[in-house]
């Protein structure tokens, strides 16, 4: 499942690719900067401007972390059920799980507005690197960081003024080699009108995912309204009626999350050898832990299935990176790329000297990282192992602290233009699950002791005398931050409250928040500063080699991948076709989960074409993020939904391997046929044909 | 925990260290081929063949894969704890739990039998050498391991004759350079003398597992007992009174269990970015299974607990085994030598012709394990993940069919010389926990089909159309496999009992037996084979090179290694000094598990002298099978017993770090101190001092 992974490794900030590899149809392009020569020149078709700005009012984001397009002139937006899951769940009740039936809104009335989902539509784009060269430039590697954010704090918060349904983000392209302003109009009023059981939309679940053959009904459909009414969205995308054909050009338009495609060896190298391996043996472990505790019963399973499914799609996702970079081949590729940009640099004089010994140097912010990144793990950047009651008490804490500060002083969650979010998400009246909350907590703290050692001097202050399980049980249970009000009140009464407050979650975080601190102001001077610095002179020496014929790493912002239809051939010399039809779905299901046929689709078995194209794999280059995206032909239309990648497109985090790396979509044949055939929805297939 | 894991990689028959790492304290030495001049040139002093015959005439092994000494005339036996944990917990009772209490025998007749538990002594070896060659050397790679196993069947056939206290084997050395014949004295009647509680021995329990400073006491007496009385063991070696002192000349006399010391660069690779990152992620899914499922109350982690246990234990081992080798200096060094090796043979016609290219050799067969390892490790290797009724149920599958077949032309487990050993395993009323059981056989099959994929024929044939949780559960529940009787019956019923049985675990067994076999047959071709005969040219050019100033690799028969009462320094600048004391331990407990003092240490405090030395690390040369080792002073007298190595001397299994590599054992002084104070066993004591 490709909806953007939270919480990835220190590759954030770092971009552009190798570009030995841009050939086939790798990169994800910028609107501005799409590769239309390149195109016309490997499938004898490219589009023109209008084209590319067509797709692009189209196109749009969901603040979760998914792609999606608008497909009808009045607000109708497809993308992927994985997308919209947590609005089905939030539409539940305990009689009506809509997670296993589906959800059928025959009328526009009976869409149902899903409890905090936003959509952004992109309005306009605008370069602001000299601002930031300006604030930054000049500050010394430790420094860096700060400064910089200091200055996208003030440009975010001017640019935002005060319209409410404006969104504005400074986004780092070409590792710093661009500074640019996105902003976006945002639809907070989002109504369910489609979806599928996800028996129907995640068939096959954790042994198929990231797999092919696929047989997965993984599309939704929801609506933006404005004042109550639908929008009026004039650009629209429209759906093709046609079957896909092999080898036929295809566009994905989306927002993939991150890419790291610019690591430096030293650094694909402690992914390899340090990061992953310890974050892939703490997730199976804590995996492991919560599908013993999901057995235990329905509420248990209930309980632990967000985290349990998120626990295991990015268990893969790792996976799958990690094996990438241990393909001997793909690695000697990019040891190539980066020798051959080493030895341009030495070739050139001026070059040489604005670069410096910019690998050396994010090589040794690498070494040095490796001393403490698990203590920087496990205290600060994953502090918590995602329980909720921690997250509210560190934040209700550092909140404190830092709107005492001057906004540009403050840490960047913190700042004005983003203190309205975290307020709404403080203040939601989200459930709490006690018994997992524990679990999460007690994880987090055996690990903590486990890696760090019982010797650790801010792991006995964590401990004191109590054993992980007992500190867990203790602030899980005494706690009163699950309550929204009483989060209110020490939010507003600042750091007088906190500082009195004898709740044992706020005296916990409070304890050793500063050790905290100090480890992420480690981080910043003596790891992000240094690489992030080194990184833009390699970007910059990039530039000067290649020029405007590389593609910035993904942000989550809007990117245009091109590619086609097609299957490919695994290293054993086994073929896989680029589609699955229908009738594999039925030869596929055993009847036991999660080989279980929805009972709509099992009724509907007789109505449907055995023949018609399921989902479709196609070279297109994504990552996390896309999910949701359209799949487009040549004229613009909508041939598909994209939901995932196969096994080997986790590599495409490092780098883009056309042999194997592939897309995996629904196919608009198939979401046509089961709209009217599986679910008797004649009025949204039509609306998607456009037909009204 | 230094007992030998079971269950290595494909590791086991490889062998000789890199000789320039050959400096310092390395090496497993044999007690044949001990580098006197070597130990005489770094401290002065050397062993004399009289001080060699003794030290090994008093060293014993257990055969569940621990190490240990005769401390007495009267058969009195010194090993860990946690060799012994199981008889402790055979002893127990539902009202009397043994391993939470401990065990004091006040007299010889208080004295308990170990149910299983058999000691062996190593009573003569001989050079088999010629034999194994006349009958495999002229095999081809394919058919070397039939050939090789063959004539190994017929040797300790031969030599174990009827005399029922005889065990013999076959070993191999260097890497096939030597095969010898090792015969030992079987001690069948062992009977527990003294453990000490679990809280005790295990005090820090996994968080303080290869790490130091350290606070254990896990030590151990049993005694051999012959036509019901102790055995008569003149050859015995005595305890010292007086404290170690920082820097002195220490041996370990053991049995350390396997190393690969000279896996060429190709198989270290594999390891470190294929193997064992598999191994690590999957035990820890289990373990985090087993965690939660054992915290849901007393009797769950009553028959977790070992299971627990093993599993904790080999994932911080082989962590500790992944760190090594991706720690750029030590790989290096490998590199080094493996280069510096290749050139010697380039160098000299001779070799070169006899060597061929064993590197390439292997390197290919590893790459051809690459594209099977997994399938083989789930239906083959690993198949069963430990479930009991499982193998169990394989054994009688297989069993049935190789007793039709020659001697010489079976599976190794299934020849004469092993027959008797297997049929007492399968016929002990060892108890079944259906539970566990469940939790085994379900994690394994969805592990099966998560690796292999559910396209793959093999797992749609085990699976059907059942789940892994459904097809485990009616397995487990379903089974007589669990009844002695009902395998006896099977067993002695032969091949058209299994062939007419209608019990659900054999027919399932059955059915996909053949899919299994076929897997062990490729590796034994395609990997293990070229491997075996690349390995054995490499060993030989080695002898060429450097003669016998070499070690073989570990193969769980005894060995001596030298060093000194040392600590070290990490990496991070921190020095670690080698003594703990039993002030520290009283500092150190929290009351909290598994930092919770046992009763009668805490009892004990007013009369302990809190300067003791209670643990100790040397820079000692072990590996797992070397728990219970006696460490030894330069008289032979007993200093210590050797329980654990810290978390760099994990990485021993490849190579010897002589900076970091540390053994940890219990100080004698402590052992006399606590048998006195703690334990009131005086008459233990002064038997160990040989005063009687």
């Amino acid at each position: 499942m490709k909806a953007l992974s939270r919480g990835l490794p220190m590759a954030a900030a770092l971009s552009v690719v190798a570009p030995m590899a841009a050939q086939a149809d790798e990169g994800m392009w910028t609107f501005d900067n799409f590769p239309a020569a390149r195109v016309q020149q490997a499938y004898g078709w490219a589009p023109d401007q209008a084209w590319l700005d067509r797709i692009q009012a189209a196109s749009a984001r969901l603040e979760n972390g998914c792609s999606a397009a608008i497909v009808s002139g009045a607000g109708l937006v497809q993308t992927n059920h994985h997308c919209i899951v947590d609005c089905v769940q939030n539409l539940s009740s305990e009689q009506n799980n809509l997670v296993l039936t589906g959800f059928r809104a025959m009328s526009r009335e009976e869409e149902a507005q899903c409890p905090g989902l936003a959509v952004q539509l992109l309005t306009g784009i605008s370069d602001v690197t000299q601002r930031i060269e300006a604030a930054a430039g000049g500050a010394s590697a430790e420094a860096f960081t700060r400064a910089r954010d200091g200055e996208i704090a003030r440009i975010e918060q001017e640019c935002r003024g005060e319209e409410a349904a404006k969104r504005c983000q400074v986004v780092t392209l070409y590792q710093g080699g661009q500074y640019k302003l996105y902003e976006y109009k945002r639809f907070d009023d989002v109504r369910l009108a489609f979806a599928p059981e996800i028996a129907a939309a995640f068939f096959g679940g954790d042994p198929d995912n990231f797999n092919f053959p696929r047989f997965c009904f993984d599309v939704a459909y929801i609506r933006l309204y404005e004042n109550g009414a639908p929008a009026a969205t004039p650009a629209h995308l429209q759906m093709r009626a046609t079957p896909l054909s092999d080898g036929e050009l295809v566009f994905v338009s989306g927002n993939p999350g991150a890419t790291s495609r610019l690591l430096t060896q030293s650094q694909l190298t402690f992914e390899r050898d340090y990061f992953l391996p310890w974050r892939l043996t703490t997730l199976a472990e804590l995996r492991g832990r919560l599908s013993v505790y999901s057995d235990q019963g329905a509420e248990q399973a209930r309980i632990a299935s967000d985290t349990l499914f998120s626990v295991e799609n990015t268990l893969k996702a790792l996976a799958g990176r990690r094996l990438a970079l241990v393909d001997p081949q793909s690695f000697a590729q990019v040891s190539r790329a980066e020798s051959d940009l080493q030895t341009r640099v030495s070739r050139n004089r001026a070059a040489q000297r604005e670069a410096g010994q910019p690998w050396n140097d994010v090589s040794e912010a690498t070494a040095a990282y490796r001393g403490f990144f698990l203590a920087y793990q496990y205290l600060e950047r994953r502090a918590g192992s995602g329980s909720e009651l921690f997250n509210y008490a560190r934040h209700i804490v550092r909140g404190a602290a830092e709107r005492e500060k001057p906004n540009d002083e403050r840490l960047t969650a913190y700042t004005d233009a983003r203190l309205q979010t975290l307020e709404s998400q403080l203040f939601a009246a989200t459930p709490i699950e006690a018994p997992l909350e524990e679990l999460l907590l007690s994880f987090w703290l055996e690990k903590t002791r486990e890696y760090l050692t019982t010797d650790d001097p801010r792991v006995r202050q964590m401990l004191g005398r109590e054993s992980p399980e007992e500190l867990a049980t203790r602030l899980a249970r005494g706690t009163r931050i699950g309550d929204p009000a009483f989060r209110r009140q020490l939010w507003e009464g600042g750091a007088a409250a906190v500082s009195a407050s004898d709740d044992p979650m706020i005296v916990f975080v409070r304890a050793w928040d500063d050790a905290a601190r100090a480890l992420r102001t480690r981080y910043e001077q003596e790891v992000e500063g240094p690489t992030e610095r080194a990184q833009e002179r390699i970007a910059r020496a990039r530039f000067r080699a290649f020029g405007e014929t590389i593609y910035p790493d993904a942000t989550f912002t809007l990117r245009l991948s091109y590619g086609r239809v097609a299957g490919w051939t695994e290293a054993g010399g086994e073929n896989v076709g680029p589609f699955t039809r229908f009738s594999g779905l039925y030869d596929r299901a055993t009847g036991a989960d999660p080989y279980a046929l929805a009972p709509s689709w099992s009724a509907a078995q007789p109505r449907l074409d055995p023949n018609t194209i399921f989902n479709v794999t196609t070279t297109n280059d994504i990552i996390g993020g896309n999910s949701g995206s359209p799949l487009l032909d040549r004229e613009g239309r909508v041939v598909g939904a994209v939901f995932d990648g196969n096994i080997h497109s986790l590599g495409g985090e490092y780098f883009f391997d056309p042999r194997l790396n592939r897309t995996i979509a629904v196919a608009a044949t198939a979401v046509q046929e089961a709209l009217v055939d599986v679910y008797g929805m004649q009025s949204l297939a039509s609306e998607l044909r456009g037909d009204r």
